[in-house]
């Protein structure tokens, strides 16, 4: 049986996600940060962890980015991905009425995706929360500390409102009212390991690099996926954090490192860039 | 006199950056949010607005990237950018000692910024603001409430510390504890206009574009820029927001948009991408 960490607290998106993954027959253990995900895998206090790293409205999870500049030694390497669709929820007492709310708690990323449904049915009174999980916590009678209790809820429990997934709302006397919104809303997640991950049939390779700075340099880094033909998934840019407007790429392609195209690819990468680091090569869903 | 509008509350870095770049002889209003910036420069309400775009340590502002997206067709353009320092201090109260300090506040980038040296000198206990000015003023004695005045803050005013720029700390019995960061923390905010700006002897241009969904087609949009020898000083991804896993790039690169060059480079660029905008040429220092 495998233990599985994860950005917790319980039952939030990351948890959902680890269990879409890994199923019931898996131990789950969930940390405080994305950073103690990582330790829990790198001192083998857990098999395998699972972090956000990016949403399709809100772009990349940059803790999650970070970790891997800030710890470029770590022995972890992505072992696959995994996808799932985000769906708001507003959760209310059984019997409570949308005039009567006087605040509403959930995680900043669901309070700004749900930023206009809000203006329209809702005063504007919001608390920000370290997890949508978490939020549904503070509507309960019992919770009558704001997030790690130095600051009272002053707004009495049925007045209060949680904006996260309706699933949550069970077993608790809440209704879950849909928050409708027409945007694709996805979250991927990582998950990391120690050692390398069984080669699948499609695959996917991420590296991080930092280029050499010159006029063309990006440019240059990318001819070589261009001249193997390899699909690039995504590109995104970090800070280096040693030199104020200095940057770090992260990419995502097609294709794994065992692949004679990839090998050259990287091969050539290592030329044209002055850091460059494999991720990971994992099996993709197509 | 100009009227510039900026991301608020006062005294807040975005405020100092502003005042860097137009002096005491202009008239400032603060604007709640990015959104609100852009409304009032859109609106003839501002003659300039200011607005963070990127930070040194942290990475792009989203909000910012975003709202060029989210309005693509806005008249407003980008006119300059104004660069500033940015050094952390623990504001306390004249005579508090760091043991007797229960809570600190900040927005959220100064925590996690100075959380190591947290760690080391301060409980865990921290408190999220809008702004590190707002963050100051949760110190006062009369302040009871957590902003926005749903949630009573239950440590006293002399256990209660900030994290903010020293100069806030001036006037209030406050005193400024320098908290010390070998990194270099700089923060970037843009000058957004009506109209174009005067050319200056040095200029860059910020462009917005979508690539076509094919195998090197982000190279193919940079060859322009290799050909004509321009150096990129940016580039940024973000979430198309249309459909999950496709994107939008931000590039910054070296030159005036009336530049020969810069000319060929665009009308090409127009042909291997399908949305492309040019979100401002404008004097930059060198």
């Amino acid at each position: 049986m495998f233990t599985i960490a994860y950005l917790g607290p319980e039952k939030t998106n990351t948890h959902l996600a680890a269990q879409k993954k890994f199923g019931s027959r898996a131990y789950y253990v969930h940390a405080p940060t994305v950073d103690d995900v990582f330790h829990f895998v790198e001192r083998s206090k857990a098999d395998y962890g699972v972090v956000p790293v990016e949403n399709s409205l809100e772009g990349a999870v940059t803790h999650t980015l970070d970790r891997f500049v800030d710890f470029v030694q770590t022995p972890v390497s992505i072992h696959g991905e995994i996808e799932l669709g985000i769906r708001h929820a507003l959760i209310v007492h059984r019997g409570a009425k949308l005039t009567g709310i006087a605040a509403v708690f959930s995680h900043p990323q669901a309070l700004a995706q749900c930023r206009d449904w809000l203006r329209r049915h809702l005063l504007d009174v919001q608390w920000e929360t370290t997890s949508t999980a978490e939020a549904v916590q503070c509507l309960l009678p019992e919770r009558k500390w704001y997030p790690n209790s130095r600051v009272k809820i002053s707004a009495p429990p049925h007045s209060r409102a949680a904006i996260a997934r309706a699933e949550l709302a069970r077993g608790k006397g809440l209704r879950a009212i849909p928050i409708p919104d027409s945007r694709e809303n996805k979250t991927r997640f990582l998950i990391l390991g120690i050692g390398k991950p069984r080669k699948g049939r499609h695959n996917k390779t991420s590296i991080l690099f930092s280029t050499k700075d010159r006029p063309g340099a990006l440019y240059d880094a990318l001819a070589a996926f261009k001249r193997e033909r390899i699909n690039l998934t995504k590109i995104e840019s970090r800070p280096s954090k040693k030199k104020a407007w200095e940057y770090l790429f992260f990419i995502d392609f097609e294709g794994h490192e065992s692949e004679p195209r990839v090998k050259r690819t990287l091969k050539a990468l290592g030329r044209s860039t002055s850091l460059l680091h494999i991720l990971g090569s994992y099996p993709v869903k197509t």
